[in-house]
């Protein structure tokens, strides 16, 4: 399997198979983290990272990630990035794109939030710069997809449920609190586990719609594998026979509008749902659920203490996947390692 | 030996030997810079580095001495941490902590002046940050130690003054000028200093205390080894006979009053003061002494620039230290780098 | 030839034959550039790298040069730095620089436009440095000049038009737009095409001379060659028989008055003459002239995107070669690397 140079957009942009060789890849790294087996797939080469929203977790991940394949993450905010703007002169991207090209070996973006004016403008800009790019682009977090927190969600899934999660149950919680977050790592996790074969349901107020176009496809996803996906607007009866309860803030379908990010709008609207809180109550209606989420987790709205630091929590070991899956995607993208399927031999082209 | 995995936020909390190892260990870095027995140390790994408060000196240091043990440091700033405060929804300590002990082999914390409260706030969360880390905590300076600074100045005087500072008399000398100075350096001064068994004089003018926990332990350190530890408002008396001139600002007990930090109270204040100055004139009271200052300097106000530039200032020295002391205290703490003391055989495990 | 420790500030410092050094090194360099030859260079070792402004490319370009020599390159801004100016305490540039020199193999530093308040400021600031750094400064870019971006410039044209470049004509023309461009390349561009042999055509509207003592340079560059040097007002005269276009903004003498940059009034002034734009029709006058651009280019004021992306565009290879210009300079000068015109041997020491 030959992955070398292609982009990362959102996992329902690549076929199973290649998911799959990410996550068997990701394990053996989390086993022989070390090794120089990996140790040298990018020595010397530069991967950038273009953080237009800053981010822990993001930035922490693949900045270790670059390090212990051997190479070198250059960590840019677009303060210095001089890029053309509706209101200032500067670069286009398929200037910017063709000469990183010359220098790097992967290009990583992050943004969203208040760093784009509508939904979809920052897929937008990270597909422009696909097409300019020789190198691969992989998103870290945009204002759709969020690929590699779902490889890093299925990683930790896989552990803890066995490789096999055909059948079951996710809920995809709403949160309320002081937040506004963004859709990607709901969408991605909506498209990735559907694909996987798990049931989806998802459960959120009335007005907290996420993209159609993203529900139409984690429903094809599941009816492709014979499984529900259900939508609910109560906010405990998602949680029967639950598997999985990824409970997380997001914002409403109207937080962009008149060409801007409403923040306090969103907040002062999330905050009046305080139902909407996984607790012990609620998780006691699972099948022994999981509980996970991407983090930063805001506790006391989003989820209890009780359940975010209980046994049946796996956050921890989730964002430590991020590093794992992270590597794979590099060295699968931006090297030329090549991977077979199925822990069979892989070696280093 | 053994410090592998123990945190550094004094020196005070560490065993003498503990220190005396760093110091070797410095010493023989410092010899052989770029020996292999020392550029694998830390190779593929991570250190992160959080700048509460920018640097010069601490943060290419830290980011060198990384760099020259094979590894790599993270600059990470506040702004892109997106932690719990009283006003902002964020991610608390603990889960921080937790998901950074699986990416990393330490941290180091810098946070002082305008970036905290009250005094000892900063030197809470330090020990808030090690109780949940798995991974050492080093601090790089926080309102009440540093640390590194301290060892980097015994180094200095080990190499100036001989192995034995035993009986070496040291004045600890506030300066004046447009500045408001943490504690950390000047308490670590205190701590370390008394530790190996100088004699101390304490010399400021009124209403410029420290803090009396520090000088209590100072005292002890000084009891301990049979030494003298006084405190003096004159501004020459105490440079009779003394080894060690470390002339340096810093602010009042009343700097955090109301929630805040009140720079310009302070810099007004220690304005008045301008007799307060190291010059050539004091100096000729000492026995020889070295001047010492762990930069920057305000010359002009805090030492001359006759001193600061002459051939009894160590500063730059002491500078260099830095690098090598944190290089040892990172090999000792991070990677599994056996120690033993009096220049026996040092082994990498 | 042993350029170990030498500054580059600008090119007119350096001897030809030390330029061609740099020039032939780069291109084998380029031709190898994972080479254990070349990897190893640096290992361990730290680049210092000050934005007092922001850039692209070149810190994109610096800092990947570090780490394909195995060294490693810090980030630095100047809010970290501390230093003395006339408003604040702080630290002087021989502290600094002295320290720096303990740490890093070299310091790189740009500095220009509104960070500054008079024209040379940024270089005297540089020679500064220079004076009391016992290890090589190298400008990154600065008020005056710009060696590194000269270099990568005669390394385009060396591939496109061959090694010899004598007698090949230079138009170095101003092109309009909402942006007020430092003298820096385009000076530097002057000094750098005269030495290797060029004739010289600066074209510009009245009122945009560039530094007296600069074009004086370049006409003693020009005259030691046998070759023209011509100024222009004419916004198409100049492109007759042209074997190289190099189209860009630059501000007027009187972009700095009253201690300040006057940014506004130069874009007012600059857009006013929006005949001064390279297209295809004035092109055609060349001799199959080649377009060069340092970049980030001003599309539709500087150059037309026909121009630009056209088939005699060579911004992108150019914009690589900084690259690769970089890594011979860093090499040359901040390792001991041996290097024999005319490509015989080179050996690393």
């Amino acid at each position: 399997m030959n992955l070398f140079g292609k982009d990362l957009i959102t996992t329902q942009d690549w076929e199973k198979d290649e998911l799959t060789a990410v996550l068997e890849l990701a394990e053996d790294m989390q086993k022989k983290r070390f090794s120089p087996k990996y140790t040298k797939l990018l020595q010397h080469k530069t991967f950038f990272m273009f953080f237009y929203n800053p981010s822990v977790r993001t930035r922490q991940s693949f900045e270790c990630a670059s390090t212990e394949l051997g190479g070198h993450a250059q960590y840019l905010e677009p303060g210095g990035m001089r890029l053309k703007t509706k209101k200032t002169a500067g670069e286009i991207i398929e200037d910017a794109a063709r000469v990183m090209s010359r220098y790097a070996a992967g290009i990583g973006i992050r943004m969203l939030e208040d760093k784009i004016t509508r939904y979809g403008e920052a897929d937008d800009m990270l597909r422009e710069y696909a097409k300019f790019a020789d190198i691969p682009i992989v998103s870290m977090a945009h204002d759709k997809y969020h690929p590699c927190q779902g490889l890093a969600d299925i990683m930790g899934l896989r552990k803890h449920l066995g490789r096999d999660l055909k059948g079951k149950k996710l809920l995809l919680y709403w949160g309320h609190g002081a937040l506004a977050r963004s859709w990607c790592s709901v969408q991605e996790a909506l498209l990735i586990y559907s694909r996987f074969g798990m049931d989806v349901t998802v459960a959120s107020p009335e007005g907290y719609n996420l993209d159609p176009a993203v529900i139409e496809s984690s429903k094809k996803n599941c009816g492709d594998n014979g499984r529900k996906f259900e939508i609910t607007h109560d906010p405990v009866e998602g949680y029967r026979g639950a598997h999985v309860v990824y409970a997380r803030n997001w914002m409403s379908p109207n937080a962009y509008h008149d060409g801007e990010f409403h923040k306090q709008e969103e907040v002062d609207k999330a905050l009046q749902h305080s139902r909407w809180i996984c607790d012990e109550q609620k998780m006691k209606l699972t099948d022994k659920g999981l509980y996970i989420h991407p983090m930063p987790i805001d506790r006391g709205h989003e989820v209890t203490d009780e359940v975010a630091s209980g046994p049946r929590s796996i956050i921890y070991d989730v964002a430590e996947n991020r590093l794992h899956a992270q590597k794979a995607i590099m060295a699968l993208t931006m090297s030329k390692f090549d991977y077979k399927l199925k822990k069979t031999a892989a070696k280093v082209a």
